[in-house]
């Protein structure tokens, strides 16, 4: 496997683009995405788990149904949620697609990003139809990662090339993430794309399998959004036999997919909302999984610790705090906690207590980019691993007055 | 029921003091508090469910086996949490009490707070001893206030008196309050005394019915500390009849210690952490408690909400993606919300959607320093309140560099 340019378009047969609709006021980057394949494709997808939904999520689960699927449409500066109209719009945009290309609406992925509860209104997306479909590329990733960004700093995008039935595959994927993450059973929006052959039912397997250890370990604010969704378009245009069960070549698809998860994982973390750093908790030492993830969460959800991370403050007291409120059975008298950047490791605590380090030193360590908190439960082998990023003033500054 | 001065000095026949010992470097108010009852008390408390566990409680806890005791001590800017001789150092702090006063170690409650995981030395509070009880006064509630104090900006006390078997009675209490502050089946650091005569069996019943409904429904950040605790002692100098049962003087008893919990509790939440406002979230027209209670924590407790509100900005979707992921079964097409103050009322959302609104009402209304969140599921007649604060610039500084 190796790591290609190309986002969602390095895969054969995709087509991409990005542009200016004018949907919410004084955004200067595109702000409606299109991605097209050029033949149907197996289609898989997970949804938030949010009681409240955005409606473009019901109309892309009833598009899905049939396990197929040819286009993504999505606009950001409006979620469309919490709308008496909202599916009316989302149905909309599906047609709109229809109308241009002459996909059928109901092969249409669906999804909005942005405010939830004021009205979107259709028209600007109509105007701007012409100017989408025209300019759609077999190099127009970056346009349509562009265009799902709201408080993102960052487009977010790679892909991936792997072997299945000797055959080389393309996967890529786009992601929009920064403010409302904290997925529960499915994740933020995220849009891959592979010219691999696999049946809907594979597909939907290896999405969902990929998740639990992926989208569904990253937090940025611990609000689940209303909005979430990944979906996955398989073409087949890599031409090797389709893939109908588990295998090598699922193995190798599954490798590829979770090597996109994990990097768009570290994208989003570490582009997060006001984040200057991004950080990455591994548990080790744990007897079950469900305490291991439990445990890296907690962690990485705690706002406390988030602050002292923004500080580069080894204030480890409040990792063992989080892991002892996560939910996971541990004994706490085992437990030992490290800080690791590209500058060194510092232990900071063992078996449950303190022990003596270079105040000097940790700092440091934690004023690097990416951290890793490392925590060893010390009772078994099992480890899992989340995502997150610091709390900071401009996390404060930029949800203090979103919406104007 | 009549609120009066006095904290936890109102009752009779409880003193109080605070003293500084120079736990920490640069402290200038008391850090060290202590509390005695001229004669032994029922006892009751209710302690934090984290699994890391300040050892403090751990001693306390066993001495509150029997259901009695007679003083509390409590120092400030070290929690003597994850430390190896973090029992031994409690131990040794009811020791003091019982070396200087002459009351059994085993009738001594003791409360730490401060960083966790830093050895405390007893030699500061050794030392200090002689004047904290040379210092014990029938009025020296506020000095005990102060000395439990973290990053508090004020000292949190009250007392009420109310009637029981034909006697006036007083209930008061102090808090610490700001930080690390998620209660779950318990609550932060506490400490109400009463001069009613009541059975160590009905007071913990009441202590334990009532968290329920007030500490375990306050969140200022959603880290469930490891050293919450809420104690209280009842002396009977009242010379009430003792309750030991169920009746009108238990319903009165319970109404006065809801009264001192409900005020504490919005103390510690207008007080939080770098808080800017007091949030209170109402729902009303639940069909069950549980769901009343999880909406009502899950709006409380969402950064993004928490962070809106800094901003005096009504973004009320921020409030049903909340309501979304608190678990709680509702129909979100039923639900309203509304924002109060002291300028007013402003309906932003009805079944389930936006409706029109003046932003600028809206504004003078969130510019407010306590802002009411009235949420009604349209699906019954329970209802629930939750406490917090807003997420402001300040949290992020304070806890940037808490330690040092």
């Amino acid at each position: 496997m190796e790591l290609i340019k190309g986002g969602v378009c390095a895969p054969k047969g995709f087509r991409a683009n990005g542009v200016l609709c004018g949907i919410k006021a004084n955004r200067t980057k595109p702000d409606v995405a299109l991605i097209v394949s050029d033949v149907p494709c197996s289609a898989a997808a997970v949804y938030t788990t949010n009681l409240v939904k955005g409606a473009p999520l019901t109309v892309t689960k009833a598009h899905l149904a049939n396990g197929t699927a040819q286009a993504v449409i999505c606009n950001s500066g409006n979620a469309n949620t919490c709308n008496a109209n909202g599916i009316e719009i989302a149905q909309g945009m599906c047609d709109l697609v229809q109308t241009h290309l002459g996909i059928d609406a109901n092969d249409v992925i669906v999804g909005s990003t942005g405010v939830i509860g004021q009205p979107l209104s259709l028209a600007p997306i109509e105007k701007g139809m012409a100017a989408l479909t025209a300019g759609l590329s077999y190099t127009g990733s970056d346009q349509a990662a562009q265009a799902i960004m709201t408080t993102d700093t960052r487009a977010k995008e790679l892909a991936v090339t792997f072997t299945a039935g000797g055959k080389t595959c393309h996967m890529g994927g786009i992601a929009k993430g920064s403010g409302m993450i904290h997925p529960n059973m499915a994740t933020m929006l995220v849009f891959i794309t592979t010219d691999a052959a696999i049946s809907p039912q594979l597909l939907q397997k290896a999405l969902s399998q990929d998740v639990a250890s992926t989208f569904n370990m990253l937090s940025i604010d611990g609000d689940t959004s209303t909005n979430d969704m990944v979906t996955v378009l398989a073409n087949g245009l890599a031409g090797n036999e389709e893939i109908c069960q588990e295998g090598e070549d699922f193995s190798a698809f599954m490798q590829a997919l979770n090597t996109v998860t994990v990097q768009l994982c570290r994208m989003i973390a570490g582009d997060g909302e006001g984040a200057t750093k991004l950080l990455q908790c591994c548990v080790t030492g744990a007897d079950t999984l469900e305490n291991a993830k439990l445990c890296a969460k907690s962690v990485i959800c705690s706002s406390l610790l988030k602050a002292a991370m923004f500080g580069a403050d080894a204030n480890w007291g409040r990792v063992l705090c989080a892991i002892g409120y996560s939910g996971a059975k541990v004994d706490t008298g085992k437990i030992g906690v490290a800080f690791r950047s590209a500058k060194g490791t510092v232990t900071v605590c063992e078996k449950g207590s303190g022990v003596p380090f270079s105040e000097e030193n940790a700092k440091e360590i934690l004023l690097e980019p990416e951290i890793d908190i490392l925590v060893d439960l010390g009772s078994g082998d099992i480890s899992a691993t989340a995502w997150g990023c610091d709390l900071t003033y401009d996390y404060v500054k930029i949800n203090g007055d979103y919406r104007t």
